[in-house]
């Protein structure tokens, strides 16, 4: 597996304060039918989603809207989209949010023309894709999921009360994608931070794995540290332009599989919040910064080499003279802190989540990791700590 | 210009031992008429030349070959090619070999249709391309240039003594590339350690400019911290594969776009050392080592903070209690220990230059620079130091 792998990732980014502007240039590369998805109101409130009819309508297409994509993109809201394309005719699906817009629309555009139940198919069975797939390009509005690079598509079907995601293959991502930075201001900021913990999440998947010498830990480091410093300036000036700039790219970077090649990657901290979620309904960033800490104390004596570069590298902790767990844990604390600094929670309480939930999280989560093999148990030691 | 960027990098990247696997399934996407170009015999020593033969005729390809490309590719054998794609109506030119091979393919696959003189157009006003670009494929067998994942074409017009480069757009990229670090065993070891020089030196081109916080320099800073290690497990075991599997990436890497967005770069060490090469006809990566310390001790007053902070991140100089100038000087002496352990020289003397092309070297250099603009006196100061 090691140094053995493919990257292919054909997305168009225009990065930018005026990124909006190549909208019209991309628009021409596909037929008059667009359907525009999008999220609740922000959009009409930051006055965005008149800017794109402006552009759409000054392009000469012909716009069918799919409004109010939830935060948990549904499977029913999928339907929906798939049934507005097939009935227009849609040539390009144009999703103006978030990774849950941005997701959902990835769904509905291999879901339009599947032959037999797209849900058990693509999101159960994992099947490749055997149909016309509809081409989706993005407004991100928001920082974090990464799902403007990538084929990640996380939908809940609400009707089996199950959430799945899969990563779809390069020809079902985003053919275009427009990042500018200033559309992320006016997102509150709780959500910032969450869109924050989320891409330093992915990056840590990505990281703890391997005792080999690879050149994705060294470029993730880099991405983990540029984040953390912007962050801290977005922070005291949430339109820092600068910050909000590297936080976004480091976003996109963090999960557009560049920082996963050569790396087989853990992704356990995901399991169990996927499962806390799906008991307290709390955001995902959130879940994912009370698991965290807890689960890499748990696991790092078992890839403590890597723990300890973690601390250095990634917190500039000088470890010289320090025992390796020591080192280890320092590493861990500075992200304890850095938690804290953003304001997210650090225990399942402050999520909602009572007692009696913790085993039923644990038995529900899929068992597994990257350092260490976690069984049901060692999940539950893990919630336990957090709780 | 800052935080406002395009990237689009849609070459596909095979990586790994078992990469030349998947030649057959992509040349199943191009119609039957192949043109195979190569340098000299290496590819037929080391049997590669016969496996993909094999896997071309098993593909049910007819092949055309133009072999012999210099290690400078000149624009006849370019013109040569384009005459075979016209006359074979070749559907896909397979470039088989290090960025020499490369370049001249982009190269081929821009001119074989282009109407009036490809040199004039291309490679010197710089214009559009407006004609049909046959795809082009690669195998790499030398980690350096990067031209496996960019639109870098560098031709040497031996007509009129010129040798120019120029960046195409995404569409002249190789469709593919074949990244298997086994192939560079048994690249001799004064041109594996230019190939990590050159890469080095991509980075800093592009590191050295800007004083903003930008993701870009991180990632750059991990790529060159991997850089280095691995060059130094190299020159230890020349078949260590994760070493020579992590210089082939940070090669790819380093100039694939990725670590030059939102940044304004440098380039001007390549601007020197081109004319260094017009005069001594040195191997690139020996000029550029030659050429890059007295360069960076002539500007790092300019850009002192970069310097300090390229000491500290790269190569984990405790700068603490330093001058900033004492602390960029430190960075730069390590870089200059660096050349050394990779036994490249440091003088232009060693690269065969005379006293009386100094003035002629600094007089034909297009002037420029990142922190510092120079000027063909400031440039001779520079050849001086390095004499």
């Amino acid at each position: 597996m090691k140094f053995d792998f493919q990257y292919y990732n054909p997305t168009k980014i225009y990065f930018g304060k005026s990124a909006l502007d190549n909208l019209s240039g991309e628009l021409a590369n596909y037929g008059e039918k667009v359907l525009l998805v999008y999220g609740k109101n922000s959009i009409k409130k930051s006055g965005l989603y008149d800017k794109i009819i402006g552009i759409l309508s000054g392009a000469g297409k012909k716009v069918t809207e799919l409004s109010g994509i939830k935060s948990n993109p549904s499977y029913a809201q999928l339907l929906k989209g798939a049934e507005l394309v097939r009935e227009n005719n849609i040539d390009l699906i144009l999703a103006v949010g978030g990774g849950s817009v941005i997701d959902c629309s990835k769904g509905i555009s291999v879901s339009a023309y599947c032959e037999g139940d797209p849900w058990q198919r693509y999101w159960v069975n994992f099947e490749d894709v055997d149909n016309k797939i509809v081409p989706v390009g993005s407004v991100l509005t928001m920082a974090g999921t990464g799902s403007e690079m990538n084929g990640g598509s996380v939908i809940t079907n609400e009707d089996k009360m199950i959430k799945n995601g899969r990563v779809f293959p390069a020809d079902v991502y985003p053919k275009f994608s427009i990042l500018d930075p200033e559309y992320t201001y006016t997102v509150p900021e709780y959500q910032m931070v969450s869109g924050v913990f989320d891409t330093m999440s992915h990056l840590m998947e990505q990281y703890f794995s391997g005792d080999d010498d690879n050149t994705t830990d060294y470029i993730i480091e880099g991405v983990m540290r540029s984040l953390i410093n912007s962050a801290r300036a977005a922070l005291k000036d949430r339109e820092d332009y600068e910050a909000r700039s590297n936080i976004m790219w480091c976003a996109t970077i963090g999960l557009n599989t560049l920082t996963g090649v050569s790396k087989e990657q853990d992704w356990e901290v995901h399991m169990i919040e996927h499962q806390i979620g799906a008991y307290t309904d709390c955001a995902h960033g959130a879940g994912l910064a009370v698991v965290s800490t807890p689960y890499y104390k748990y696991i790092c004596r078992d890839g403590l080499d890597k723990f300890v570069r973690f601390a250095e590298n990634v917190w500039g902790i000088d470890t010289a003279g320090m025992a390796k767990e020591d080192a280890a844990l320092a590493g861990i604390n500075s992200l304890t802190e850095f938690i804290k600094e953003l304001g997210l929670p650090l225990t399942l309480r402050e999520l909602g989540a009572t007692e009696d939930m913790l085993p039923k999280i644990a038995e529900s989560t899929i068992p597994g990791g990257g350092y260490k093999k976690l069984n049901a148990e060692d999940i539950l030691e893990i919630l336990k700590a957090c709780y």
